[in-house]
């Protein structure tokens, strides 16, 4: 299907929402394919849940009726809204450079890269509740931070607010409590792939998430595609990962090819200001499910696991101003001149992915400012 | 009302869950007062939504029929179920002397209270699809862990599986994206508290936990009571909390008195093991909800928040087994006579909380063997 986006959900005017499929700048209306249950619906979940052999029906059908030249209702038409219910939200570690990177940055005194992280895929859960889909601004998260140098911390807007750019799965059919998924399984429950923006706010980060690592750092929001692209449709651009080393335990190996070669950019303010692919990804994707499951936890429609930060090795190919800029001590200059450290009021960026004809849902987002409520007593200015 | 336990959803036979109230022994259907769109539901969701004026009405309600005899269904006639749908699952770790033993535990050559303890209620994301009702079994985990003295990793069924006694807060009014929840609107937001425990598997947590914290160790399962006990019932048992040194941030400034007193117990196989209370906690409950929402972060109906183990400052007022047995190199002896590190295959644990009369929803959970699924390759045993 030239031009496919993926699965989403939209609505027309005062309209209630459902389910439909974005093929470039248009909208096509599943309700037309019937099953009301799954497509007259305010989230995919439903679908979701049905399974591979429902998915690639209905997928056909979608190229059928694309083929034949059905109506499409222009994107700038409809509403578009967040394309699930996310159940819960996993956030991964999975790439080395830029593990390397962050461990340089908070821990400059000690080896970057921690004693597991080559044994298994870290990762930690995140707020599914403050997950929005692309479009929806960002407003600057107020916090606690201790300035370097002050003895106590302070209180205020966070300075260092940053993007990381990021590729999430998205399960369809849930699993049994107790019952690991095994990474071969990864097929039958995985129903697609999103872009993700883990917005960070560096400061009361650093200042927070030691011992139990990142919340409201993090936890202000989460932008997501509002389209979620089918596995299937991708199938096509999975190529060998990066060899591993030491061979990982027996449940963390996937066999085939499962780095998928995705080409992503970040726009900062009209300029492109990151370009990578998400095939340097040390940890796969089945990895990271096979990991996240084999404590027994069950997964259910709705649960979102993204990569972490995708960065590569070349200057240029991190994919989060913190790096791009090396904790603000380099600043970027953007095409009309203005240099940035971290995100500014008004900022706007766009996360996009590419693989051959097929372009992911991209994901945008403007900060807005602070909406400061408690400055009486408030300490030392930050 | 003497013998009130609280709000939870229950079913007979084959028929569908509904709402109801657990007096003693004994369960009052709540379908009885009409408002099918939330009684005759299989979570307390909707129902907690509605806000406290309504969550007041219907106590009153409920307390009138427990006052004119209405009838009970005996609680060992009916099956009861999740009395919520979990939204997002935040675990604090708001007791001074349990974070000082675990400190001292896991970080034997630092200091154990990191820096920024005593200036927010350290807190972070848990798994919400995991959560589990009182009286489900437990499977006991599999995962990485290193055994110290060996250079790598090996797999296998956790050897060191533990309890938390925590104390949970159950919010039902959402709040908006970018706008935070300040202490003194605690009221208008939670709907009540439940009994917690955080199951941990020690071996797991301390391979993987840094840098972003706990995540498989916690993740197989959380035990919560069945029954959510009003906040309403519990004003009675506010009490002064402990003094905060050095004070808190404004927006961590709760008025009034924010420390419940709830004697606690948890029993082991028949043998009870810790007794404390909850009073003692540094941190109090709108502190948690303020400082989880500072950032902007919005909450819904079914977001759970939990104090982390509550563990005293006496010899046997502690919280969990790492604790109790201080890494099991001091066990504990039960009623029976046998010894316990950590838990084993078959234990039963109960953890049961009282304000007077007041009793809240214990949690009982059984640890079941592990179901080992990945035997060959697997390096050395364990």
């Amino acid at each position: 299907m030239i031009g496919a986006v993926g699965f989403g959900v939209f609505s027309e005017g005062f309209g209630r929402p459902r389910v439909g499929f974005r093929i470039g700048d248009g909208v096509l209306d599943l309700s037309a394919v019937g099953r009301d249950d799954v497509f007259a619906q305010a989230t995919l979940n439903a679908f979701m849940a049905l399974g591979r052999p429902a998915w690639e029906s209905v997928l056909g059908r979608v190229a059928h009726l694309a083929a034949s030249g059905a109506d499409v209702l222009p994107l700038e038409d409809v509403t578009v809204h967040l394309p699930f219910e996310v159940a819960d939200y996993v956030d991964f570690y999975s790439s080395l450079e830029h593990a390397t990177n962050l461990g340089r940055l908070f821990r400059p005194d000690a080896e970057p890269l921690l004693p597991n992280w080559r044994h298994l895929p870290v990762g930690y859960h995140g707020r599914a509740g403050t997950i929005v889909p692309s479009g929806t601004p960002i407003v600057r998260p107020c916090g606690q931070a201790k300035v370097p140098g002050e003895v106590t911390p302070s209180f205020g807007p966070s300075r260092r607010l940053d993007f990381e750019l990021e590729l999430g799965f998205v399960v369809g059919v849930p699993s049994r409590l107790g019952d690991p998924v095994r990474a071969d399984a990864f097929r039958e429950h995985v129903f697609g792939v999103v872009l993700v923006n883990d917005w960070s706010a560096r400061d009361i980060q650093a200042w927070e998430y030691q011992p139990l690592g990142p919340f409201l750092g993090k936890s202000f929001a989460t932008s997501m595609s509002a389209w979620v692209t089918p596995l299937a449709l991708l199938e096509p651009f999975l190529v060998a990962p990066p060899k591993q080393d030491p061979r990982p335990l027996p449940y963390l190996r996937a066999e085939g090819n499962w780095a998928l070669d995705l080409e992503l950019e970040v726009e900062l303010s009209g300029t492109v200001v990151s370009r990578t692919n998400a095939r340097g990804l040390y940890w796969s994707m089945p990895q990271q499910l096979a990991h996240a499951t084999v404590n027994g936890a069950s997964i259910q429609a709705g649960d979102l696991f993204a990569s972490g930060t995708i960065s590569g090795p070349e200057r240029g190919s991190e994919g989060s101003l913190i790096e791009l800029t090396w904790n603000g001590e380099s600043p970027i200059r953007l095409g009309d001149g203005t240099m940035r450290s971290f995100l500014e009021d008004g900022d706007e960026v766009v996360l996009r992915g590419r693989a051959g004809d097929l372009t992911l849902g991209e994901v945008r987002g403007t900060i807005l400012p602070a909406r400061v409520s408690y400055s009486a007593g408030n300490g030392p200015a930050r």
